[in-house]
C-alpha cells in the first residue's frame, strides 16, 4: 500500500490564501484561534494519521474483525492507536468545553478528519460515530444524562453508536418496530433487533453508549412515534463507576465488501435498560440534530479515500516504466518511460486530482460555514445554517460518488496490479463504496436536496447559499474568471428556480441529476475562485500544477454539469413513463 | 445471491426479429444451421448456466482457490461442473471439425458464453482461455502440434493458458525477458517467470497446455524478438499418453479483489521443454490471432455481469417494501410500496437495462460479423474482418466499463444490504472489475481504436464499419427513427475523419473519450434499429418494456456521446499541458 502523506500544502493554501481564516476568526471573534494554531494542529494530525493509523490500514483489511463468545475484537493495533488518539486529545477537538472538550473551530478539525479517513477509513469510523452520539446527547439529553456520559464520550474513554436500521426499516424508519417499555423508575426497557450498527461492540473501551431509536407503547404510527434512548453496554452507577452488564448482545458481525476493520454488528436488545433522550416521540428530530454533521462526515470519508487513491496512483505512475511517450522517449536512458508520460494516464490523474481538490475546497467552505453557524451571533448564523442545510446532501453524495470514480481510476492506473490486494488500490474502492450507502443512500441525499432543501423551503435555502457563493464570485479579481463564475451562478439559480412547483414525481426523477449538476457547477465556481488566488500563494511549484488542474477541471469536467442538466430536461418523462409491468414480463 | 435466469426472450428477439439469422445462415450457405437449432442451443445453454454453474458462484467467491505443495485446487464443485460441461460438448462449440469441434456459428455460441459469464465469471474464465489457446494453435501450430494437442483442448480433456505478462512487462511486452534455448532435437528450454496466469494450475484435468511468449537467444530487441511456445505441464508421449512432469511450477496464487474462484498464478519456468508455435520472432503476431477474440470475450464478461446485476437489482426492487411512491401509495394494503415505485430506483434499473441490452445488441451484431468472416467467400469476408477489427476495442472497453457502472447500480438499489456479501451484489462489482484491466487495459483498447484501427488505416476500417451500420440504418422503416439514426451516422463519420492527421499525443489524450463517443453513438443507432423491429415481435409485453427502455436510452444516455465529444474537443490541450513536474512538488 502506498505511503500516505497528508496534503498540507493544499490545506495551507485553502485556509490561508483562499479562505483567509485569520480574518475569519477575527470577524467571528473566536478567542485564541489563528492560522498558526491551525497549522500546528494540521501538522500534528498529519503525523498521527501517517504514522499511527495509516500503517494499520492494510493489515486491518486482511485480518478483519472477529466475534467470539459475544465479544468483538478488532484488528491488531487498532485499540492501541485509539488509546494514543484519545490520550493526545484528538477525540475532544470539537467537544463542549463544559465537559472538557476543546471547542475548536471546524476549520481546524475537518482537515484532521480528512487525513484520518485517508489513512484508515475503518479505524476512523468509530470515533466519527461517537462524535455524532455526542452531538445528539449534548443538544437533547437531560442534565443528568449529560453529566453522566458526555465527558467520557468526549474524552473517548467510552465510544458511542447510532442504532437506527432494522431489517425491514432502512430508508423508511416509519416501519421501525423496536419497543421501549416505561418503568416505574423513569427508565425504559428496550427490546428489538438493530442491524448495521458500527462498532456495536469492540475491545477498545470499557463501555459503549448506544443511541437507539424505539417506539413507546402509546406512540403514534410512523415516524412521529419514534423516540431516542440512551442504552449503555454496561450500567453506570451513581458515582460514575461501572455496574452490571445491560441486557444486550451482538448477534453477529456482517461480512462486507470492505471496511473490514470496522465491526458492523447485529444488535439484540432484550429488555435492555435505557434512558429517554429528548421528548417522547421526538426521536427523529433528535437524530436530525446530528444528521447534517454525520452526512458531511461521510462525504469527508469519500474525500479522504479519493486523496489516498490519487497519491497511490501518482506514485506508481512516476515509478512504473512501461512503453514510450507518444511524442518520443522522455527518459532515453531507461528501457521505457514512466507511465505518467502517457496522456491517458495524465487524464486519469488529472480527474482524480481535480475532483479531489475541488471537493476539498467545497469541504473547507462548508467547515467555514460551520464555524459561522457555531460562533456568529447575528444573522450570519442563520444564513450559515441555510447554507449548511443546502450543501450537506451535495457534499455527502457528490464526494462519495466521486470517491468511487476516483478510486477506480486508482486501480486503472496500476493496470492488472490494481486488482491485486497487496497493492492496496482495490481496498480503497471496496472501503469507500459503503459511503454511497450509509447515512442515507445517495439517492436519499438527492431527494433531500430537491425536496426538503430546495422545494419545501420554496427556494430560500438555495437562495441564501447562492448569495454566499455570489460573495465569493464578487471577490474574484480576474475579470475573465469572474465572468465565467457569474455565468455558472446565474445558471444555477435559474435551473433551481425552474424546479420549484414541479410534482414530487418529477422532482424524484431528476433529483440525482440536479444534485450532480449543482456539485459540478459549484466546484466550477470554487476552482475559478482558487485560480484567482494562486498567484499569491508562496509555493509557486504547487501553484503551477494546481493552475493546470483547475484549467483541466473547467475544460474537461465542468461540462458534466451541462450533461446532468440535459439528463434532467429530457430524462424525467422516460423514467416516469415506466411502470412496474414494464420491467417484469414472462 | 439472486437466481440467474438467462434472458432468452431478449436473445430470441435479437436473433430472430432483429438479425434474422435464418436469412443470415442462408446467405452464408451454412449447412444445417437455423434459428430452431440456435433456440435449442440457447435453451440448453441456459439450463446448464442456471443449474450447474450459477449455484457455485457465491461459494466459489467465499472459498477461493488454494495452493498446497505446488498444486492448485479450485472451489468445491468447479471441477465437477467442468466435467459436465465438456461431457455435454460445450467446450467444442466453436472448434475445428477436423479435431472433433462442432464448428458452430458465433451467433449460436456467443449467447451461451454470455450466460456462463452471468452465472459464474470465475468458472467460465478457464474455458475462455482454452478457446484462445486453441485459436492460436489452430492457426499457427505445426501439423504435429495440432495432431497432438488440438483434439484434447477442443474436447476439454486438457485446458490451455496464455502466458504473456512478466513483473516488468505488462502493457509493454517489448520488455519481456523469458528465454527460450534451442535444443538439438528441435525443442526449446523455456526459462523465466510469468505473472497473472489464469488457471496456470488446477484440479480439473490431467494436463494443462501453456502458450508462452519468450525470446530466442539471437532475437532482435523489442516486440520483434518475441516467439510463441507451447509448453505442456505434463509431457505427452508419441502415442498420446502422458509422460513425465515438465519443469515448471506455480510460485504462488494472487490474492485479488474478486474472481476468487479462478486461480491467478505466478508461473516459474525452469528450463521447461517447449515447442515453437509459428515462425521464430513472430510470437506477437500469433498472439494477435487470438487477441480480437479474447478481447471481445472479455467484453462479454462485462455484459454477462451487467445482466446478472440487473436481474438481482430488479428482483430486490420488486420485493423490497420501503416508503411510498411520490405520487401516493401504489400498494395501499402493504405497509409500504416496492422501491421499484421510486423514480430514482427506476432510473437506476433503466440505466442497467438500457446499457446491458444495448451492449447485447452490439455483441450479437459482432457475432454476426464473426460468422460472415468465418463463412463468407466473397468481399464480405474482408469487410467483416474490418468491422471486427474496429469494433473489438469498443466492445472490450465499453462493455467492461459499463459493467462496473451497472453493477454498482446493482449495489445501490440494495442500499446498505448491497454492501453485505451474502446478497451477492458486491461480488459482481469485484468480479467484473478485472475485465477493465486484463487483455489490455481499457486505456490500451482506446489507444488501439484511435491508433492502430482508425488513424493507422487512414480511416478505412472505420469507413467499412460505417458502411455496415449504414445498411442497418437504411433498413429502418420508421422515418423518425431513421432520421435520428442518420444524424448519428454522419456525426460519427465526421468526428472520426476529423481525427485523421492529428499528432500521436493529441490522439492519446482523446482516445478514451473517442471510444466512449463511438460506443454511445453506435448503441443509439442499434436502439433505433431495435425499436423499429419491436412491433413485429411476438411477446408484446416484453416489447412494451423494451420500447420504453430504448426511449430512455435515447433521451437519457445518448447525450453522453455528446459529452465525450465535448471532452475530446476541450480536454486534450489541458491534458497535454501537464508535465511530470506539475504533479510532483515539494
Amino acid at each position: 500500500m502506498p505511503q500516505y502523506t497528508a496534503p498540507l500544502t493544499d490545506f495551507s493554501f485553502l485556509l490561508n490564501d483562499w479562505l483567509d481564516i485569520d480574518a475569519h476568526y477575527t470577524a467571528l471573534d473566536v478567542a485564541g484561534m489563528d492560522s498558526e494554531l491551525a497549522q500546528e494542529i494540521m501538522a500534528q494530525g498529519a503525523k498521527f494519521a501517517e504514522t499511527a493509523v495509516a500503517p494499520l490500514n492494510q493489515t486491518g483489511d486482511e485480518q478483519g474483525c472477529q466475534l467470539n463468545a459475544g465479544v468483538v475484537t478488532t484488528p491488531d493495533g487498532f485499540a492501541e492507536a485509539y488509546h494514543e488518539y484519545i490520550a493526545n486529545g484528538w477525540n475532544a477537538m470539537l467537544g463542549n468545553p463544559d465537559y472538557d472538550g476543546q471547542d475548536l473551530p471546524y476549520t481546524m478539525a475537518i482537515p484532521v478528519h480528512e487525513m484520518l479517513n485517508s489513512a484508515n477509513l475503518s479505524w476512523r469510523l468509530t470515533t466519527m460515530l461517537t462524535e455524532s452520539a455526542v452531538l445528539a446527547l449534548n443538544k437533547h439529553g437531560s442534565q443528568t444524562l449529560k453529566d453522566t456520559y458526555l465527558a467520557k464520550l468526549i474524552s473517548g474513554e467510552w465510544t458511542g453508536t447510532m442504532n437506527l436500521t432494522e431489517p425491514h426499516a432502512g430508508t423508511d424508519l416509519s416501519l421501525l418496530a423496536t419497543k421501549a417499555e416505561p418503568q416505574a423508575d423513569g427508565t425504559y426497557l428496550i427490546t428489538g433487533n438493530k442491524i448495521f450498527i458500527t462498532a456495536g461492540d469492540h475491545n477498545w473501551t470499557d463501555n459503549i453508549i448506544h443511541m437507539v431509536l424505539a417506539r413507546l407503547p402509546d406512540a403514534p404510527p410512523g415516524v412521529k412515534g419514534i423516540s431516542l434512548f440512551l442504552v449503555p453496554k454496561v450500567m453506570v452507577n451513581a458515582d460514575g463507576s461501572l455496574g452490571e452488564l445491560n441486557s444486550l448482545t451482538v448477534g453477529s458481525i456482517e461480512k462486507k465488501m470492505g471496511l473490514k476493520g470496522s465491526p458492523t454488528c447485529v444488535m439484540n436488545y432484550d429488555a435492555a435498560k435505557g434512558y429517554l433522550v429528548g421528548e417522547p416521540n421526538s426521536g427523529l428530530a433528535c437524530m436530525f440534530t446530528m444528521m447534517n454533521d454525520a452526512r458531511f462526515q461521510v462525504g469527508l470519508q469519500g474525500l479522504g479515500v479519493a486523496e489516498a487513491s490519487y497519491q497511490g496512483a501518482l506514485s506508481y505512475a512516476v515509478e512504473r516504466l512501461q512503453s514510450r511517450a507518444p511524442q518520443g522517449p522522455q527518459q532515453p536512458d531507461s528501457k521505457a518511460d514512466p507511465i505518467l508520460c502517457q496522456p491517458d494516464v495524465k487524464r486519469m490523474l488529472l480527474m482524480q486530482r481535480a475532483l479531489t481538490e475541488g471537493s476539498r475546497a467545497l469541504a473547507m467552505l462548508y467547515a467555514q460555514q460551520m464555524d459561522v453557524e457555531k460562533y456568529a451571533t447575528d444573522s450570519a448564523k442563520s444564513d450559515a445554517e441555510a447554507v449548511i442545510a443546502y450543501l450537506t446532501p451535495v457534499c455527502k453524495a457528490f464526494f462519495t460518488d466521486m470517491a468511487t470514480e476516483v478510486s477506480n481510476y486508482g486501480i486503472q492506473v496500476y493496470g492488472g496490479h490494481g486488482y491485486i490486494r497487496e497493492w492496496g488500490m482495490e481496498q480503497l474502492v471496496r472501503d469507500t463504496r459503503i459511503a454511497q450507502l450509509y447515512e442515507g443512500t445517495n439517492g436519499i441525499q438527492a431527494a433531500d436536496l430537491i425536496g426538503r432543501k430546495l422545494t419545501r423551503s420554496n427556494g430560500t435555502l438555495m437562495h441564501t447559499t447562492h448569495a454566499q457563493f455570489s460573495k465569493i464570485v464578487a471577490a474574484i479579481t480576474d475579470p475573465s474568471y469572474q465572468e465565467q463564475a457569474e455565468v455558472l451562478l446565474s445558471d444555477w439559480l435559474a435551473t433551481s428556480n425552474d424546479l420549484l412547483g414541479n410534482s414530487p414525481e418529477y422532482c424524484a426523477a431528476v433529483a440525482c441529476d440536479y444534485l450532480n449538476y449543482v456539485a459540478y457547477t459549484l466546484l466550477g465556481i470554487l476552482w475559478l475562485s482558487m485560480l484567482d488566488k494562486l498567484p499569491n500563494t508562496a509555493n509557486q511549484v504547487f501553484a503551477q500544477g494546481k493552475q493546470k488542474t483547475g484549467e483541466f477541471y473547467l475544460a474537461y469536467l465542468l461540462p458534466r454539469a451541462e450533461q446532468h442538466k440535459t439528463a434532467m430536461t429530457f430524462g424525467h418523462a422516460t423514467i416516469n413513463a415506466c411502470a412496474v409491468d414494464d420491467f417484469v414480463f414472462a
